[in-house]
C-alpha cells in the first residue's frame, strides 16, 4: 500500500496579527512546519501550534526563513554568505525545539520558507548550508527538499534523511522545475482537477508537465496551502481522494 | 581548596554594531553568558561568541532578555504573564544549543538579563516561570540566580542545579539586597577594594553590607563586567587576588 | 445644530498581516487615526490608508504608539523619559506627514494608541510629552484627549487646539473615569443602547455612570472600533441614531 | 573662489550601541546625513545628532535605507517596487523633518545609504521613486546624487535641486564609475595622497582613473568617512588641504 503525507504551513501568526486557519488545516495535514519568529510567528504562536499539534499527533517541523518579519520572508537576502546562513537556520530550529520541549513533543523535520527556500532551489551553497545546519542540530532531522533542486544533492551530500515535495496546486515545466508564477496557468484552482492530478502523481510517481510529458517524481510529501476558504476544500479533496484512491496518507515521521 | 567561578556577560555586539570588549573578558572569566538576540546579540555574534569560548575551554550559558533591541533589554515588560515568560526564555535558551551544536559545544547554564532579571528577582511567578523554562528545556542546565532574590525558591522548587551570584563592584543593603544604582555609593570603583572585598566574600562565605552588617551568603559565581577599560582591569584584579588567596577560579560546571 | 465626530483607529495592517475592516469603517468615520509603523502599519499601510481617506473625503490623524509591533504597543514602557516620549512621538507625526504628502493631503491631528494612550491619561509628564511634540512638528494640529485626562492639562498648558473623546462602548465610573476592563460590565454590547447612549452623550453633553450619576462631559469625538462584525453594525448604528437625532455628524477639523 | 562641501553620515549609533565619531566628524563636515532608524539610528539619535549639527551649525539631510537594521542597510531588496521605495524614502525624510521641528531645526537635503543608494545608481525606477518621495514631501530639499549614476537622471527629471557627490578615498573606473571594494585599490589610504588627490578633483574639475585617464566630473561636495581613527585623519587633511589650495569648504545649502 502506497503512503504519502500531507504538509502544511502553519503558525504564521505574528502577535496581535492571525495568519491562515490552522484549525481546519491542522485537521487534514500530517505534517505542520512551524514559522518560527523570523518571517512570521512569535514564541507564543509557536507554543499555541506545537499545542495544537500534539494534540492532533500530527509531525511538527521547523520553517525557518530569513529575518524579514516586515517582508514576511519573501524577499532574497543575497549577500547572506554560507555561514550566515547555517547560524541563521540553526538559531530557528533550536527555538522551535525548546518551544516543543515545554510542550513534551518532538521537532521531526526541517523545510525551508520563502524566498530562502527559492534560493536554495537554485543555489547550492545555500542548500548545502541549511543542510549542514540541520545536520549539527541534529542528524536525524528529515530534510523536506522540493523535487529536482539543488536541495536534493544538498541533502544527500550530508547523507540527512530526507523527503521529496511536491505541490499539489502548482503546474510543471518538461524539466521538471515549477511553472513561474508569474506565467499563465502556473496555479491551478480546480479542486477535482487537482485531487485527481495528485492521486495520480503518488500512484504514478510521475508529475504530467504543462505540455502533457511524464516525468517520473519522487512523491513523498504533497504541499497543501489554508491561506483561503477555497484553499482548505482543496486540501480536503486531496485528502479524500488519496483515500478513495486507497492510499494511505500519514506523517513521513511519526512524532514520539 | 575554595573554588569559585566568574561569570561575565558576553556576545551583545548586534549586527554591525560591537559591545563589550569579549575577547579581554574571555581571558578572565570561567564562565559566560551569551545574549541570544532579543535584547543583543544576533545568530553570527552567538556563533562567533560560542566559538571564542570553546577555544578558551570557558563554559557558556544562555543570556536570555525581554524582546526589546531598541531598550537592550533594560525595560521591564510588566503585562507579561508566566506562559509568555516560559516561550520568551525556551525560545532563547534553544538557539542558543542550535548555534552550540554547530560549533560542537554545549550549553551549561541560564542567567537571566536586565529587566527580566530584574523582575524575576522580585515578582515569583516570573521567577518560576524562567525555572519552569529552564526544566523543559533540558533539567541539568544550571539556573544562575541572584543570592536572596525569588529566582533562588523558584530554583529550588523546580529542583533544578542551582548556582548564587553576588556582584564584585556593587553595594549590599543589610537585608542582603543590591543597594540601588540610584544611591551614592552603590557601584565600587576601586580596583584594589573590590578585590579584596571579593575575596573576603568567597572566603567567609558572607558580605559586608553598606553600614558594615556581615550578610552570610552563598558564593559561587561572581559576575564581573567589561564594558569599559577600567572594568577590564577589575576584573584582571578580582582573579588575580583570589588566585593569591589560594581560591582556585573555575566554571561551576565544566562543558564537555 | 449640535455636531460630533466618529473617529477611528485604522490602518493597523502589517506587512503580510491584515487587520480591521478599514473599509467598512471609512465608510462610518468622520476622522481616522492612522497607525505610524511602532505598534502597527507601515509604510505601505499608511499610504493606502491616507489615499481610501482622501477618496472618502475623512480627515486622518497620527495615531503613535509605543515601539512594540509584537505586543502591539498594549505594554506599557514605564521607563521612558520625556525627552524619549517627545522624540517617539514627533517621528511617527513626521512620517504619516510625509506618506500624506505623496498622496497629496494632509494630517489633521493626533491620539495616541494603546498603552501609550493609558500612561498619558494617568502620568503628567508623559501626557506634557505627547502635547509638547505636537506642538513643535506643527501647532495647527488638533490633540485628541480623553475626556477628564492628563491630557487635557497638556493640551491645554500647551496652547494646542483639542477635541475630547468619548468611547461609544464603554461604561463610566463616578469620576468620569472608564470602567477598568476587568470589570464586568465595561463593555458595552447591544447596538440599540449604545446608539441611544451616544446620542444623549452629545445632546446632553453628559455621560451617565454605571450607578447612574450624570457627569458632564465635553464630547467633540466619539471612538468607534471596527475589530468585529458587531463593532460594524454598532459603528453603523450610532451614526444613524445621530443623524436622525438631527445631530450632525462631521471632522471636527476638515482635511484640505 | 571655488567652494565645496563635505558631507558625512552621521546618527548610526542604535540604542545602546555606538557607532562611528560624531562629535570629531561634526568638526570637518559642513554637512551631514542623518540615519532614521530604519539601517541604524533610532528617534533619540537623531535628535541628538540635530542638536549636535544645530550647534555647529552644520547643514543636515536625511539618509534613508532599506528597512533592515540587522544588516546596517548593506544588502539589496531587489523585490520592492517604486511605490514601496517612495514609502520607504518618504517616511524616514518626514520622520527626520520632526524630529528637526522638535530641534528648531530644519532638514536641507536627502543622500540614499548602502544598499539603497547602490541599486538607485544602477537602476532607474529605484532613483526616479527616491526623487518622487523627495519632490512631493518638499521640492526645495537638494537630492545628493552620486557622480554618473543613474540618480543624476533621476533627480533632473524631477526638477530637484541637485548636488553630485564624490568620495575622497574611493578609486574611479574610466567610465567614471566607482572601483569595486572587491578588487585591490578600491580604497585609498594614503592621507596625503587623499588630500592632494581631492584638491584636484575640485580644482579642475575632474577625476584622475585607475589608469590615468582624466575623467570630467562635476564636485559639488565630497564624502568623508569617520569609522576609524584613521579615517578622521584623513578628513582633517582634507579639510585643510582644500582650505590650503584657496577653496572655501562651505554647506551646499545653509540651514535656516
Amino acid at each position: 500500500m502506497k503512503t504519502v503525507d500531507l504538509n502544511s504551513d502553519l503558525g504564521e501568526s505574528f502577535g496581535a496579527w492571525q495568519m491562515g486557519n490552522d484549525a481546519a488545516m491542522i485537521e487534514v495535514a500530517t505534517s505542520v512546519n512551524v514559522a518560527c519568529g523570523f518571517h512570521g510567528g512569535d514564541y507564543d504562536t509557536m507554543r499555541k501550534t506545537v499545542e495544537l499539534a500534539k494534540a492532533r499527533g500530527v509531525s511538527v517541523g521547523a520553517h525557518p526563513g530569513y529575518r524579514d518579519i516586515h517582508g514576511f520572508g519573501r524577499r532574497p537576502f543575497y549577500g547572506m554568505n554560507p555561514s550566515e546562513i547555517e547560524n541563521l537556520v540553526a538559531y530557528q530550529i533550536g527555538a522551535l525545539q525548546a518551544i516543543a520541549a515545554l510542550v513534551g513533543y518532538k521537532v521531526t523535520h526541517v523545510k525551508a520558507h520563502g524566498a530562502l527556500s527559492n534560493v536554495a532551489c537554485e543555489e547550492e551553497s545555500t542548500a548545502r548550508a541549511i543542510a549542514s545546519a540541520i545536520k549539527a542540530v541534529d542528524p536525524n532531522l528529515v530534510f523536506v527538499v522540493l523535487a529536482n533542486s539543488k536541495m536534493v544533492q544538498a541533502g544527500e551530500a550530508a547523507n540527512l534523511p530526507m523527503v521529496h515535495e511536491i505541490f499539489a496546486d502548482r503546474a510543471y515545466e518538461d524539466n521538471g522545475n515549477l511553472v513561474s508564477r508569474k506565467k499563465p496557468g502556473a496555479v491551478l484552482r480546480d479542486p477535482k482537477q487537482i485531487a485527481e492530478r495528485v492521486v495520480r502523481m503518488v500512484g504514478d510517481g510521475a508529475v504530467v508537465s504543462v505540455t502533457g510529458k511524464v516525468i517520473k517524481m519522487r512523491t513523498d510529501t504533497i504541499c497543501i496551502h489554508g491561506d483561503t476558504p477555497g484553499a482548505v476544500e482543496i486540501a480536503r479533496g486531496v485528502r479524500k481522494a488519496l483515500r478513495d484512491a486507497g492510499i494511505e496518507v500519514a506523517p513521513f515521521r511519526k512524532a514520539s
